[in-house]
């Protein structure tokens, strides 16, 4: 079989210059007078168009919002890791990183898929699909992605927050509508309120920036890898991985 | 054995809020007409003190600086995990940060160290130790860490800018001056132009803001996991997993 | 919320013994005169239960045939991030084993489930649902996992061999014959022979051994780090990872 | 720069063959009525040699002995990390394994390398050098690596029969008797008795076949690769995960 050779508009180098697309890094993005922001050319670089401040706003607001949740399965993943192998730092992030999945953060783009799939119908079909959704999640006993958080009742605070971020920058479309919908219909057919969580917020917000589906759980990394980092920060000076291990070992008991 | 139980100050959480350090995520950090700064939240939380303006613009430069180097070993990685587990977005971001050890972006702590033992000294000794260090790396034919590029002659266009950067916002002290008279050494004894490299550059800056050596991989970790998110962003469009992965195999060949 | 306390029945420890399972390690399972095989014991450790002889030929053959198949996205990707950081063995290991995902060596989960639905089924019943499985896969123009390989054919010789080897020890029951008829409907519906892959013979194999679907991915991941280990001893000799850097760099051209 | 095109000895494949080095996987290595071993296989694959009955004994215990030891921080890693993306069983076995570094399991090769040094030497010589390590070690408070162990006293009991399966095996040579001596020289100088750890006996015995240091620690990561998988499977049983998460940050409380 033959592969047909693939291109990359992501980088090229000379001698005397690196281009991020087709910005000369130092001369362009580096130079002098000019505010470089991380954030704003991260987005430009992984999205491949420009992004307007509103777009910079909320997504510094959702990475800030990922970055930290206290002693997370990632974070006793990096420090458990961390404390074997303190020469490795890349690799105790890297451990935490993987617990980035279908259970809890990553479970943005799950429900960016049900929100993409209201927010392509209209009016009474929206909202009779959003009641299969809830029906079929609840038929198998299944937690609705974006909904609920075992932590924060009634409400998740930050949920709330980063759609009111959302729409002071003008984000409140068909993806925002379409997750207040869904929650709405949650209470009803559940007869109890479930808190919309920070995924789900995230979710609807990134949706409404045109990010790709299969491309949301990036900026969950992005954001969650600094959170990561001042784990191993604080593990430098006050150690807990020696302590995790002694206080998980004596704690599961064995049984035949 | 016993083990002290540790603490931890980075993060708490109650059924209504979320604290990073002393801050309430929402009510603080995220308030209604504050402008929330992922890079500054991200330092101040790692580093537990308050950050300069100087300090978030060096380290904007840094983080954009490490981002994107084109098909690096971390980038091959990425995109070659992506390729096998696309289901799996953060295992190939983790597979493409634990390239960044030793020989490449890693190097940044080995040049810190360097300079650290430079910076604590003055005037002729600190000459002297310059000398000494190239010799010892020299009788090896060890590569000097944060000197030298295998693509970029006669010199690393990111480590100059970085290095004015760092004076346009008044880091020009012992690590600065450190890494300047280790290059002057460097040319001397080898008797050519060896250049400064951007994670030398690096390493100079963070230590002028007092960064712990140990801790500055970690900024290396954090600018790099967003470009391997444009990596992973380019692989759902122009996929080249396939085409490495056969190019690869054809273009070594099989010898007993 | 409070969660239960769990249980562990795999290991237990004392200052003077280590136990896995109900086995004292050194007094019971290394102890004179007794012929260890870790395969054995590793089956017996991760399944809890006794395995027969029949058993372990399998599996041996198994993870023989799941060790090794030369540049591979998980080869390439070990030899990309230990030529980063050798000093860091088991981070290049990690890297290759997470591109076991659903594309190529993880498929066996994927084919072990189509196989277990129609092992449930009997005679014309399973023909039924194996060409609706085909049918469905090719309307939506998707590889049905555990078939063809885009290097071997005719045949894979490693599917033909390890279905023989099951055979001849007594692994040939509901799983096997799903598999010959799922092969047999799919040659006939698209009208040209595709082969069985290795994959789709271990999931079968796995499957006539009662292994669960959702652990079958393990075995195969111990298979791989046998052989990631024997690429990772060859790059220590015989260096690659420079090269493909190189390789890989300058075959894939900028495109704006 | 150009790199010279390096070459692979490890593998080969054909449409209707896969080579192992010089063997034909299905022809020569699961042919028919030969009795294919894994760790036979795996080790003549990794080191390009013949193997001895002898040498593939040890192996087995070696690979038994580091496959398990309760909760460990790689046990943790791993079990946090399927909890949160069990769709992705790679990810939790790569997150444990990137817990064997410098501090416990991958501590094989620094005790290794102690041991290389003193096999040089004979006689006074080497006793005098192993004293000087010693008193080096103790100098900066330092763990003389494969000594000691948290759990296990006066014995750790795996060492010593790892050390008598390879008397039994003809493995008692220079490594094994610097190893002994190295055990009498700390007792002499501590006062007290430390005992040989299971991965300084690994260390001894990979030194006696000849397998190179930098390569050791591959074989920890197999052994435990196994060990990680039996974990993975009991979660799947009787999850842990959510309980330490909740135990582990319950237990740590935060402090300004």
């Amino acid at each position: 079989m033959v592969f047909k050779t693939p291109t990359t508009s992501l980088s090229r180098h000379t001698p005397t210059a690196v281009f991020y697309r087709e910005k000369n890094l130092v001369e362009d993005m580096l130079k002098s007078g000019s505010q470089s922001d991380f954030v704003s050319v991260m987005m430009e670089h992984i999205l491949g168009r420009q992004i307007k401040p509103e777009e910079q706003r909320v997504m510094n607001a959702v990475l800030i919002t990922m970055m930290e949740h206290g002693f997370t399965p990632s974070a006793i993943a990096t420090r458990s890791v961390y404390m074997s192998a303190p020469e490795n730092l890349q690799g105790a992030v890297a451990a935490g990183l993987l617990a980035i999945g279908s259970q809890f953060v990553g479970t943005v783009e799950n429900n960016a898929r049900l929100l993409a799939s209201l927010a392509s119908l209209e009016g009474e079909e929206r909202r009779t699909y959003a009641k299969e959704i809830v029906n079929e999640y609840r038929g198998r006993k299944a937690h609705i992605p974006g909904f609920g958080h075992h932590l924060h009742y009634p409400d998740d605070p930050r949920a709330k927050r980063l759609i009111e971020i959302g729409q002071e920058n003008g984000f409140s479309g068909k993806y925002i509508e379409s997750l207040h919908l869904l929650s709405e219909v949650i209470d009803e057919i559940t007869g109890r309120h479930i808190t919309i969580n920070a995924t789900g917020a995230t979710a609807a917000l990134l949706g409404e920036m045109g990010i790709p589906v299969d491309l949301m759980r990036g900026f969950s990394v992005i954001g969650r890898t600094a959170g990561l980092v001042a784990h191993i920060a604080e593990e430098q000076q006050r150690p807990s991985g020696r302590y995790i291990w002694d206080l998980v070992d004596k704690s599961i008991p064995y049984e035949d």
